[in-house]
C-alpha cells in the first residue's frame, strides 16, 4: 500500500529536535510547571484540509498567547479595524510581553501581541457592552469552529492562572484608566485568561494557523470564519510583533508569520499554504518552547517556508500565457481570416495579466506589421477574431480581471472578441457593458471550446485544429 | 494601435497623488531644499523585465537610503550573513533613522536601515580592508548593474551632504569605538555619503526593486546580481525595519517590503511580482515622501500587492494536477492494463507537492479496492503503470522536487513509473540512484508525449487518447 | 507698637506671584477641577515653632502628594530603613509622576515620590499584615501631629478619587506581582486615597516641613516626631526625586528639598532653618501649582535658602574659637604660671573642631617655643593649665566632640586641663576615663566661670580678668 | 609635642579601606591598566585652609572626570550660566557616563557630567572661538590656582587617551551636528583629553573640592576662584548628576555632593566645611573606585559629613541672642531710663534674624504693657534705648542683614537705637537711609563697647555694668 511520505518527514523533525532539553516549563503556575517535558509534537495542515501529525499530537495544552491572534482577529470582525486601531496599536514594541509599552500620546498598547494590546483586544469582542461570559462564548465557539472540534476551557488553568493574574489586573486598570478599554478591568482579565485557558492539541492549532494561511476560510469546511481584511491585519501583525523583541531575527530566520505560548506551543501561518503547530513545554528565556523553534526552524529551511524566498514565491502568477496562430504556419497574407489565440494558465494577479497585456500589444503589433508589408497600410481589421481562453486558468485577482477586462475592451474596438472561460474566473458579463466602458463592442463568452469553436466559424474564421489549437 | 493600459492606469496614479501637497523637501542641504516640488513620478518594473512609468520619470535624484538595502545585500555577499550579522543586528529600533540605537550588549546597530547600521554595512563592502574607493566604486557598479545603466555620484550633492555630515561621523566614530568598524570612520562617512549621492531616477529604482522580487536575478538581463540568501534577507529587513518606527503600520496598511530616502523616492519590491519606486520631494514628519505615501497606499490597494493579502497569494502553488485513468471510461476489471496519469501544473511548492502526495495515495487506494472487489485480494500489480507530467509545470521548489522523488521511488517499487518531464523541472536523473534511494526501480524519464506514448505501449499498457489524455 | 516684617514680606510674595495666572487647576476630578483659583498662600515655619502666613492660609485643600515624604518616613521608622529599601528604590526615575517605573532586576519602583513608589511605601506603614484602617489610622495621626492640629480625611475627595483610581489601582497590581506589596492592591489603593485625601492648609504644611527641617524634632512640641535617620533618607529623595522629572533644574534653581501636590501645594524643608508651604490651584504642565512655584523661586532668591549657598551654609560652624593667653600682656619667662584658654563658640561641627586641634597645636608649639627660649629645652609643663570655655557652645556634633576629646586627652598627658561646660554640651564624664583613652590625667570640668577661676588659683596658675579673659 | 589627631583618623580610615581588593582599575587604556593597586590616599582640606592626608598623597594620577565640575564652573564664568544652560542641561540622565544621553527637544547633553556634557562644556571656556590651546591653558592655570601648585598635563596619558578616543570624537561630532558645540569636534575632544589628562594628588584635589565647600573662595589664598553663583551650580549639579546612575543612592548613603574620576579618585565637597578627595585605582562595574567609596562611605558616617544631617546642619545660624535689660533688676516704674540690649551671635541667616525679630517684639511688648501697668497707657516710649551689639556675630546672610535693618528701622520711630558693629556686619551706613526708608531716625553705630556705653550715657540712659550686660 502506497503511504505519504510526509509523516515520515514530520517524525525525523521530532526526532531531530528531541535533543533540545534545556530550558524549563513555565514555572508561574503549578499546572504549566509540572507538565510533561518529554512531551513533543508537530502538525501541518494544508489550506485544503489535509492534516499530517507526529509526535503527542492528541496532548492537550492550554493555547495561551496562541489565542491573541485568533481573538485580534474576533475583535476587528466584531468593532472593524478601524475601532480595533484606536485601541490598539501595530508597532512592534521592543519590549517584554508583560510590559505596559502603551504608546505615548495615543495611549494604545503598542500591539495585540503583548498582553496589554490581548486584553484590550478581549475587551473588544462581541461589543463593549458585552458580558465576560458573552465574549469567552463568542472567544471558544469561534476557536472550535478553526479546529473543526468542540473546545473547552481547562478550568483547573484558568484557576492557577487566576490566582497568579495580578500583573494582568494591573495592566487591565491601567488600560482602563487610559481609555483603552471600557468594562470592568477584572473581569476583562478573567475573560482574557478564560481566553488562554482553552485547551488545545497541535492539530488543532495547525487547523487553525491554516484558516489564517487560507485567508479565512476553513480549511475543510471551506466556511469564510475570518474576513480577509482581519487576515491580512493578523497576519501582518504576528509577522512585525508576533515573537516579542525578537521579531526581526524570527522573520529574517524563519520567515513565517508566528505565535507562541507560554505552554510550550508554537503556531506559523504561510499564506496561501499551510498553517503549523509545534508543542513541546521546556522554554528558552524569552518564554518560547526550545524544541519548538527547533522544530520551526527546520521546517523553514527544509520545506522552503520562508515568506521572502524567490524559491517559495517566485513564479506564483507567472503560469504563462500561450498565443496561438492558429494553423501553426500562418501566411503573411492570411491576416484577414486569421484567429489569434491567447491562453492564461494558473493563478494570475498582477504579473500575469500584465504578461497577457504585454503579449497582446506585441502579437498585435506583430500582426499589424506583417499584414501591412503584405497588404498596405491601414488595413482593418488585421485579424478575424481574438480568442481567449481561460480554460486553465485556476484564479484571478481583482487587478488581474480588471486588467484584462480592459484588454478585451480595448481589443473589442478592432476586432472580434471571443472568450472560453468555463468556471466565470474572469466574471465577464454576457449581455452587459465592462467596468465604465459604455458602447464599446461586447465579447462572445463561452463555456466550451466546442461552442467557441462553432462560433468563430460561423463569422467566417479559420481555425486549424492541433496539439497547441484551441 | 494597442496599447497597453498599465501606463494609462499609473498617471491616474500620479493624478491622484497631485492634490497631496503638504510637506516640505528636505532642508539640510541646499540642493535637496531647492528641488523642484512638483516633480512627481511612478514606475512598475515586473520580475521578467518589462518597465512601466508616469510622470517625471526621467529626472534624476540623489537615491540616499534607498541605497540601504541594496549595500546591506553587497555587504552579506562580500562578507556572508554570519559575518554581517556581528555589526549589524535585524530588530525594528522603535528610534527615528539618525538614533544610534546600539543594541545594548553586542553593541550592534540594531538594523541596516538606521544611518548607524547602513554606515556600518558600508564599511563591509568588498572587504574590511578596502579603500573608500574600492567600496564606493563596487557600490557603484553594483547599482549600476541594478539599475541596467551606468549610475554616476551627483558630485553637488556630495560635497553639500560632507559639509552636513556631524551626526554621521559622530555616528561612525562610535562605531569605530564599539568596534563595529574598522576602518577609519571619516572614511566610512565619506563613502557612505557618495553611496548616498549615487542619481538614479524611479524607472532606474523600480527596476532595482524588482531584482529583489525577482531574488537577485536581474528581470531584464536574467543574471544573478544578489545570492537567493541576501535577497531573503534584505527583504525581510526591509518588512521589519524599512520604514522605521512606523514598520509595524506600513506592514500592516501596505503590505510590501519597502525603503524611502530622503530625496522623495520610495521603492518597494513584492516577492515573485515586481518591484516599484515613486518619486516626489515634499516630506512628512517622518521624512517619507508624502505623494509617495499616497502613491504606494494606492497601488497596494487597487493592484492587492499586499503580501499578506490571500487574493495576492492564495492559489501561488494552488495549481492544480489532474489524474486521468487513461481511456476515461475505465472497466472495473481492467485494473491490469490501466495507466493512470498524474498530471502537475503550476509553480509548485510544497503545497502542490502535497497534493500530488495525497492524490496519488488516494487514487492507488481506490484502485486497489476497485481491483481487489473484481481480482480478489492481493492482486499485484494493480496498474500497468504510472505516467507523471511535467509538461505545464512552471517550476518546482527544493521541497517539491524532493518530496516527488520520493512518491516516485514508492511507486517505483510497485509498479511502472513513467515521466514526462520536457524542461527538466524534476531534475531526475535517468540513470542515476535518486536522493538516498538506493537499489529501487528506476522511472523512465521523457522529453516528450510521444516517446513517452511509445514507451508505455512498448509494455503493454492501455492508453486511450483524448483531450484530458496524456 | 512693633510689628514683625516678616509676615509683610511674605504678603509681597503673594502679591508679586499673582499675575501668574497661567495654567489650570487638576482636572481628573471635580472636586479639585472647581477649585477656587483666586486662592493663593504662603507660610513658613521655623525651626523653634513660629509661623508665619499671607493670604489663604486657612483654606483647606487635600495633601495628595505632599503626604509622600512624610509617609515613606513613616514606612522607615516602622520597618527599618533596609526593608524599605527591598520594596522602593531612591534613583530619580526621569518619567512622569504616574509612570510605573520599576527598576530593572530589582523591580522596585524607582522612588517614594511617584505613585507606584508611594504606594508601596504606604503599604509598608505599620506592619504589612496591618488592614487598611489601621494604616490610614496611623497616618492621619501622624499627620495630624506634624501639623499641630487634628486632621481629616475629606470624604468628598476620597470618594471622587476613588472613582478615579484605576491607573493607581494597575499600578498597586504590578507591585503585588512584582512582589513590592503583599496587602491588597485594592485596599493598598483606597488607603493610599485616603491618605492624599487628607485636608490640610498652608500653615499645617509649612509646620510638617519644619520638622523636616528640624530632624525630625516638632518645632513646637519639641517631641520626636520622626528617627533623624527618617529625616535624612526623605530629605534626601526629596532633594533628588521631589520635584519628578525637573528634580535637576529645580536643585540647581530653587535648591531646596520639596515636594508638590496636585491641589496645589508645595512644601519646602530647609535643614535648620525652617519648613514653607505654598498654595494656589492653577497648575503647569508638569502639576506643578504655576504660583507655587513662583513663590517658592522668589523665597529662595530673597531670603538666600538655596541648600549649596555659600552666604547660607558657610560659617555655620565657623563660629571661631579664642585662645587667650591669661593676662594679656604675657611675660616670655612667664611659662610656668601661664593659663592658655580657648573658647569655642557656636554650632560646632568637624570644620569647628578640626580649627580648634589646630589652634591648639599651634598655641603649644608657640608656647614651647617661647618657654624654650626663655628656660631651655626640654622645660616641662610649659603651662601651669589650659581651660576650655564652652560657655558659648551652642552644640557640638558627634564628630566634633570625639576630636574634642581626643584633644583633651592628649594635653591632659602634659599638664593641667579645666573646662567650663555650663550645658554640658561635651557630655565630659566628669570621673570616668574618656573614649579608649585608659589611664590618662582626668581633665576638671565645672559648670560655671566661678568655680573654674577658684580651682585655677587654687593650683597655682594666673589668671587677670579682663574682658577677654575667662 | 601636641600632635593633631586627625591624620592618625585619616590613616585609620585608610587602613580600613586597604581589605577592599575587588575591581581592576580602568583597562582601556595602558597607562591606567598598569597603574599600582596597591596605592591608596585620602585627603581632607578645611574651608580655612588645612589639608590633612594619609596614605600615598603625592602620588600623582591623571584627573579624568574629576575635571568636570571645575571646568563646567570655568564655562559657566566664562559665558554666564544662562548660555550655558542653553548648551547642557542638569538633569540626572539615568544612563551611563559615556552615553550620548542628549535631551529630546532641545538637543543638549543631560547634565555636565557625562562626557557629552563635558565636552560641551569644555568647548565654552574663554570663548566659543577660542583655540584649543587658550582653553587648555586656561583651565590648567585655573586648576592650578585650585590646587595652589603649578599642574601639568600627563603627555603620556594624554597621547593614550587620543587614540581611544573614538567614543568621545563620535560624541563631539553628534554635539555639532546639534549645535551645542560650534568649534571643531576633533579640537573639542583634544583639549577635552587634555583636560583630562592633568595630574593631581589627592592634597590637590581635595584643596579645589575645598574650594567648592568654600563658596569659590580659596581656602588658603582667600581669592575668589569661582563666583558664587557657580559654585552653587556646580554643587547642585554634583548632587544630582555626579555619580551617573547611582546619584540618587549616593546621595542618601553618603550625602555629599562628589565627582569620580577613572584614575580611581573621588571628590566630595561639604559647603561650609571642606573638601575631601580619595585615591586608589581598583574601580568597580560603575567606575567608581572601589576603596575611594569605601573610604568616602566611612568618612561620611563618622564625620557625620551628610548635607541631611541635622547634627550636621541643625543650629548653624541658631546661636542664640541674648537681650538683657540692663541691670539685672529691672524696677517696674523705670521703663523710662531701661535700655534694652539685643546680642546676635553666630552666623545668621534667616532663622536666626527671624529669632531676633520675634526676640524684639516680645520684648517691646512685654516692657510696654509692663510701664502701662505702672504708668498709664500710651506712655511713649517705653524704653531709654534699644542697643543691639552684633560683637559676637560672626556673619551675617543678605536676607538676614535685611531683616535686622527693617527691624532696626521700625525701632528707630519709636526710639534711640544704638548699635555696636565691630567688624561692620552689618554694613549699616552711619549717615544714609536704610533700605527704602527715607525719613526715619538714623541708628547710631559704634565700633566699641566703650563708644556705645559712653554715648547711652550721654542721653541719660542707665547702664548697670555686668557680666551679662553690653
Amino acid at each position: 500500500m502506497m503511504k505519504s511520505p510526509i509523516p515520515d518527514y514530520l517524525r525525523r523533525v521530532l526526532e531531530k529536535a528531541r535533543p533540545f532539553d534545556s530550558g524549563e516549563p513555565a514555572s508561574y503556575i503549578d499546572v504549566l510547571a509540572k507538565a510533561d517535558t518529554s512531551r513533543s509534537a508537530v502538525a501541518v495542515a494544508t489550506v485544503d484540509g489535509s492534516v499530517y501529525s507526529a509526535g503527542d499530537d492528541d496532548v492537550e495544552f492550554s493555547i495561551q498567547s496562541i489565542s491573541k491572534p485568533f481573538v485580534y482577529a474576533l475583535a476587528i470582525q466584531d468593532q472593524g479595524l478601524d475601532r480595533v486601531l484606536e485601541k490598539v496599536g501595530v508597532e512592534p514594541s521592543g519590549d517584554a510581553f508583560n510590559r505596559l509599552s502603551l504608546e505615548a500620546g495615543t495611549n494604545r498598547p503598542m500591539n495585540p501581541m503583548i498582553n496589554a494590546g490581548a486584553v484590550a483586544a478581549h475587551a473588544l469582542v462581541v461589543s463593549i457592552d458585552a458580558t465576560m461570559e458573552q465574549r469567552v462564548d463568542r472567544i471558544v465557539e469561534a476557536l472550535s469552529r478553526l479546529a473543526g472540534r468542540q473546545l473547552h476551557v481547562d478550568e483547573a488553568v484558568y484557576e492557577a492562572e487566576l490566582k497568579d493574574a495580578n500583573r494582568n489586573i494591573g495592566i487591565a486598570y491601567m488600560l482602563k484608566a487610559a481609555g483603552m478599554i471600557t468594562c470592568d478591568p477584572q473581569e476583562a482579565v478573567r475573560g482574557y485568561i478564560r481566553q488562554c485557558s482553552i485547551n488545545v492539541n497541535v492539530r488543532d492549532l495547525a487547523m487553525m494557523a491554516a484558516t489564517l494561511g487560507n485567508g479565512g476560510l476553513h480549511p475543510v469546511s471551506g466556511d469564510r470564519i475570518m474576513p480577509q481584511e482581519s487576515v491580512r491585519q493578523v497576519l501582518s501583525v504576528m509577522t512585525t510583533c508576533g515573537m516579542y523583541n525578537s521579531s526581526g531575527d524570527w522573520i529574517a530566520s524563519v520567515g513565517i508569520p508566528a505565535k507562541s505560548g507560554v505552554s510550550g506551543g508554537i503556531i506559523g501561518a504561510l499564506p496561501g499554504q499551510l498553517g503549523l503547530a509545534v508543542f513541546s513545554p521546556r522554554l528558552d528565556e524569552r518564554g518560547n518552547s526550545v524544541r519548538g523553534v527547533a522544530m520551526c526552524k527546520q521546517l523553514s529551511r527544509d520545506m522552503g517556508f520562508h515568506m521572502m524566498d524567490m524559491s517559495q514565491i517566485a513564479g506564483a502568477s507567472v503560469r504563462s500565457w500561450t498565443a496561438t496562430v492558429a494553423g501553426g504556419s500562418k501566411q503573411p497574407n492570411a491576416c484577414q481570416e486569421d484567429v489569434v489565440v491567447f491562453e492564461l494558465r494558473g493563478a494570475v494577479r498582477f504579473a500575469g495579466a500584465e504578461r497577457l497585456t504585454r503579449a497582446i500589444t506585441a502579437e498585435m503589433d506583430k500582426i499589424r506589421a506583417s499584414c501591412e508589408s503584405s497588404s498596405g497600410t491601414g488595413v482593418q481589421p488585421h485579424v478575424c477574431a481574438v480568442l481567449f481562453s481561460f480554460r486553465n486558468t485556476y484564479s484571478l485577482n481583482d487587478v488581474a480581471r480588471r486588467l484584462i477586462h480592459e484588454n478585451i475592451r480595448r481589443l473589442a474596438n478592432m476586432t472580434n472578441v471571443v472568450v472560453i472561460d468555463p468556471s466565470g474566473v474572469l466574471k465577464l458579463p454576457v449581455n452587459q457593458a465592462l467596468d465604465q466602458g459604455l458602447g464599446f463592442q461586447q465579447p462572445r463568452v463561452f463555456k466550451t471550446q466546442a461552442e467557441a469553436r462553432h462560433y468563430i466559424g460561423g463569422i467566417g474564421c479559420r481555425v486549424v485544429s492541433n496539439e497547441d489549437s484551441i
